[in-house]
């Protein structure tokens, strides 16, 4: 069935090309675009477009296949085009004529905009939450090993003492600035274009402003020509917020690798998170680690997938658009699978405590030695010669302390303001808001 | 000379190879360098590092040479290597060896940080200027013309009626989505690094509190390994920002490219802002909006030349950091200058009112009757297979009328409501807040 | 089962994430792990490391195996890691502790290397095949419609007159230039990595240059190191390969989308490989064109995601290249079907015949014009000033006629060059000498 | 001055945008520009457009332009707009109207056209020829180490013993198969679009055939359509073949940076090759390296900058195309430069001779013990699990021997193979067939 059936049958091989992989992808918008559907027809009702005994029998019908969805019931038949008819057709099933009035005021233009807004909102949030199950996991082993020293590389050469709460500490960090960027990605997806029909509007007289509110919206898409130009773009604004939270976690696995190489040896994987090899019998290695990073480094070339697609395409519908889906929904998994797995893995990590009684790493202590000079008056520069030339003669010696006090260092790693941080920046997302409209919607 | 010269030449080969472009773009980092040596020796006096008099004194050398560096008479000499040396040569020239305990509880590599982040700032600030100059540009025009009838197109076929209101306006509201990725940048960028030295702090009593008012910013990069992490994480997320807005404004110039084309001729640039050939004598060409498109294209490019250079690089400072400079300093230019040109075509930009009276735009209104004949009771499944029965005998009429009312279409624009929303936006920026600081630091 | 296994159970979460997709993707190397197994069994009896009848009783299990695959009759089963143990357990199934010496004298590294090989080269092949059929399809259309006229545009203007002769036959010969890159991705492709084992080689006598004719590759990558190493940088390479195929096939899909717009109406789809609107009656959408152009556009970032998988990746194995797998091979089908479809829509595709008689294409004939004038002895930029003039005052006026005769002109297209151009190209390939060696080996 | 002038003035701001950096990488095309000039007004004689001493008196005139080009004294002056121009205002200043008549049956596309690829061929020579001087210096080291052991990693794990024979070697042999690819850039290259105009042809009886032979190119890009349509596709594929030879480079600057860490120590940069820390006093950092890997990773993300500006642009000229010039033609002075100071930095490295001795790396030979055993007769499986139990025991033992024969290997490298197949690729090129014919133009 195509809604837009003329009675011309299309070509089988152009039919399968062209449907490609939107049947398989448009199960998983399902319950979002039955939502948008029941904030719709709620709004038709009260323009005068359908009646209220129309609008309760549709609803209660759209309500228990919403539970299909959401129970993974829900199944687009063979030869049934895409989502949005699959519903219809269900509707039209029960119901009869009924049914088709769902589609008054709208175009499939404007419902797969909405569906992938609401599909994106949802799964923004599961992002946001893994993310922070990561933070905490590694503010824990911050805290936990504060006082663990290890070497801090500039350049891959030992620099200075390092420790690991620095270390486990600069990945919750860096996972709060990721946050920004994907508070404005949900900011940009928190917009509603229901209404917008295929780029250009309706002549109906739709209340747009009812189901921004009835979906949870913080606003509209309002310009009809911008909500359709934003396809693909949206996007992308979500692949550069998961590309960013994917580069942390790569880094994060980048260091792994690192540190659980003989060279290294800061940290070890237990044994059963590691594999063999097929010909060397003393292998133990870190695929865990090389696989989110492979998979990190993949999901930071989804934005460039999605701009060449997108790429110098006038403004209207294409059905390019529609191709953006294949890569798009499958990155938020294969992030989330990556969130999962590194909290485990770290979770698991064992850290080694003696790291620092190796003799290579004494001269990391070097800058320790001049600063103690210079806090006993000497100036910076002679300090820092008399440093090096002990250290040319084979003369340099240190204690082997490190007494840093100031905000993030190694003495005073500021993690509870890191997390307020955090905090504040989940805090405006405002979830609550959006989870409140979607249940008063559903009930 | 070299901060960190003991002694051995650097071969030349290798000098010129590394220094590369250093010191034509710190030039650009003067201003930035200065104010925060101001900052940190203010905050140096504070903990008991410098006496009164000897801030005095180096405050106000380097607010001369902050002025030389504002007029365009700063330079780096020949055989200095960067920036920070230049600065630090010059206040020892002046003072003595006061000048250098400037470089007290600092690295280089926190200096170059804090650089950055107080130039992407205010190049930020530019951005914003230019993006706003634009959007009100866009949001006239779409005042203007809000009454001018263009078709719609979706897949490049004639769909449904659009109108110039709509097509200028669309542009202004996708300036605003991307000041949503500009804040996220700017929220990153505006974040402390300062004495975290090399990455791992200082075992001096500094109080980086201090120097985050002292230079208006809103938090501090705690962990002083993250700080060190954000190189490169910064200014890829400024790039995302930047090819957004780089995206709508190429969107832009396709648009124009078409529609300046004889085959649309909806728009027409003025003959003093087109190009010709040297063969052909009838050309006019739209070169403005052929390289606005180009550089917006390039622009897009730059985050993934940052993910390239930064990728699988592990945590700590790597000279690969540096490079970084030479395509996202240039960057802001480009889009400024991209800002800037397409503010002013869009200015001189000739509207054509009659595009509608062309009979191939005539089915464009073909929604508007099967809407027609919905609203007087027909299920629009029938009104649909009507019209379009209508259409393939030829017999398709239409008054040419077009009444859209809700949010957002032809008849109301809702400019103002998106004019709310990007206010809105920019003013949670707190640009004051920031002037006010380093103006107080200045005086 | 795993090749590697010590009795330590690795965690079930880890588990699953590092097989990943490993074993749906290896089910389509099972023929060409099999074809590489043969060769090096045939190689092992040859040093003295199986007996004649070891060898005898494992090719024959392993023809049968190979059948299998080729008849879709091969599974990796539950709990088997990859397509190596898979066929390593087959064999110990049916011949016992025979089944295990297949594996002596290589890793899983050269073995997967090998596959890649051999499966590369195979859908090389087959890229080959379909890009030939559609540049003898694009010629055709060149050599029937080469006399009928379009405009032809610079900056989208009209400009000058061309054909659709031009039209046709250009795309044509871009695909002869695109197969010099598929050409190098062959020839980088056609070397033997078997025997490299980890990436180091091995202690047995393997006889390298015998296993390199029995798998029929052109020479041998000789440095174990370089064997490695080449993984990821092959797959990089067949990608810039395909992304240029890509590249010319979408840019035929763009003219594709512009000219069957109602603007331009050059080129018309028949209706059955159209879809329509299910708002707009009149809607006939040329999504193929779409989608071809969509699916090219994804094609040509794949370098880039492979890029940033590989980026700055030491020397030696790393399980990151394994994912490299989930996009590279794929792609293959991908432009396999974007090939397929686009030959089809050619074939079907309508040409107008009548395009240059509209009055807006004109002064497409200025610069005959000017040219007529030149060789009656007026200077070009003279002839220039006076037709121009002419455009101005509106008085320009041509008889329409175009008389081109040098070389790849509207008038002397030189099809036939190009076509000899595009045949030695494919040539140079050598692919019979691959497809006896295999066919010998499997006799 | 510009060659298409009509008396109208640009406006000053659009001109500056327009311009770009036109002029300043228009000078560096001068050579190719005039050569072009000399071929095409050569043929012009040919079929009688010009008489022969019109011919004589502007080759003369020419050939001497030619020197002031290559002695770096040509200049565009002031307010004139590109090189064509420049060249023909030299030409008319001298001989007056005889000088105009240079540009007859040509437009200044398929001049630029043939411009470029006469300066990529240039490039294209250069960089083959210093790719070629990095091999040799890479197998000079290779063998000159070839009996010095260092452990092989696979997943950064120790895994099996590797040699700098091995090391050195297998980036050679990478090179060699970068070639490839530059040679497919090069055939993409030395094709002749001259005589193609506009991209639609020119009403002159033009002999391209001629200008092919007088220019050296090896064949022609014969449809008038496709010539104009290789612009950016010809150079996205001379990008991909700097990008493969970049790749190679960065890898080696990747384990440069890695083996020079204290955590490595394989290789020692001398002194004068490293730089220092402004705070850190004991700092030897291996900048070069790293800004070699940065460079690289820049270069690697060339293609796809290229690839964003051509994106999904119809056939014909759009002035985007001119963009290219500015990332391209500077990538080969970037790519030339990291060539010459990669050779520099190997051809100064200092190898450690004896980093087996390290206890850590025993288990590299856990292979070779599991190999003897299979050579007594022990099946593999079985003996790798006998290994593994003395590895798990403590009580692996090993004489540190590596007996490795086969071709690649590290007693065998087959460094002499290796050079035969990269002097095989180099011949192919035939730089001698296109110097004699450019020499016999400009004699």
């Amino acid at each position: 069935m195509k809604l837009w059936d003329k009675g011309t049958s299309v070509n089988k091989r152009i039919e399968e090309f062209t449907v490609g992989r939107d049947r398989e992808l448009d199960v998983l918008l399902a319950p979002f675009d039955i939502l948008g559907t029941m904030a719709h027809i709620t709004m038709l009702e009260g323009v005068g477009l359908l009646s209220k005994d129309e609008l309760n029998e549709l609803l209660k019908a759209l309500r228990a296949i919403y539970q299909q969805a959401v129970d993974g019931q829900f199944v687009i038949e063979e030869g049934i085009e895409d989502v949005h008819s699959q519903v219809e057709l269900m509707l039209t099933r029960q119901l009869g004529d009924i049914g088709k009035k769902v589609h008054s005021g709208r175009s499939r233009n404007d419902q797969v905009l909405v569906d992938l807004k609401l599909y994106t909102r949802s799964r923004i949030e599961d992002v946001v939450n893994a993310v922070d199950r990561l933070f905490k996991m590694l503010q824990h082993k911050s805290n936990e090993h504060k006082d663990v020293l290890i070497p801090g590389y500039t350049h891959l050469q030992v620099a200075m003492p390092s420790s690991f709460g620095v270390w486990f500490g600069a990945f919750a960090e860096s996972l709060a600035d990721d946050l920004l960027l994907v508070q404005a990605a949900w900011r940009t997806a928190n917009q509603n274009p229901l209404g917008t029909a295929a780029g250009y509007g309706s002549s109906f007289p739709l209340n747009r402003t009812q189901t921004t509110e009835l979906l949870g919206f913080e606003d509209l898409n309002y310009n009809v020509g911008y909500a359709q130009m934003a396809r693909g773009k949206m996007e992308r604004t979500v692949a550069y917020a998961l590309s960013s939270v994917a580069q942390t976690l790569g880094k994060l696995a980048v260091d792994g690798c690192l540190f659980t190489s003989q060279n290294f040896g800061f940290l070890k994987l237990p044994d059963e998170l590691t594999t063999g090899s097929s010909i060397m019998p003393h292998k133990k290695n870190p695929d865990v680690f090389e696989l989110l990073r492979a998979h990190c480094n993949k999901l930071q070339a989804l934005p460039e997938t999605i701009g060449m697609i997108t790429a110098n395409l006038p403004t209207g519908y294409f059905r390019d658009l529609q191709l953006i889906k294949e890569v798009f929904m499958p990155a938020f998994d294969e992030l989330l699978d990556c969130l999962d797995v590194a909290t485990f893995a770290i979770e698991n990590i064992e850290v080694k405590t003696d790291v620092m009684q190796d003799e290579k790493y004494k001269l990391a202590f070097s800058v320790e030695e001049v600063n103690k000079l210079v806090l006993s008056g000497v100036p910076f520069r002679d300090a820092y010669k008399q440093v090096g030339l002990a250290i040319e003669a084979g003369q340099f010696e240190t204690d082997g302390k490190v007494n840093h006090s100031h905000e993030g260092s190694i003495g005073n790693l500021c993690n509870d303001r890191v997390e307020l941080k955090k905090d504040k920046i989940i805090k405006e997302f405002g979830f609550d808001k959006v989870d409140k409209a979607l249940k008063s919607l559903l009930k």
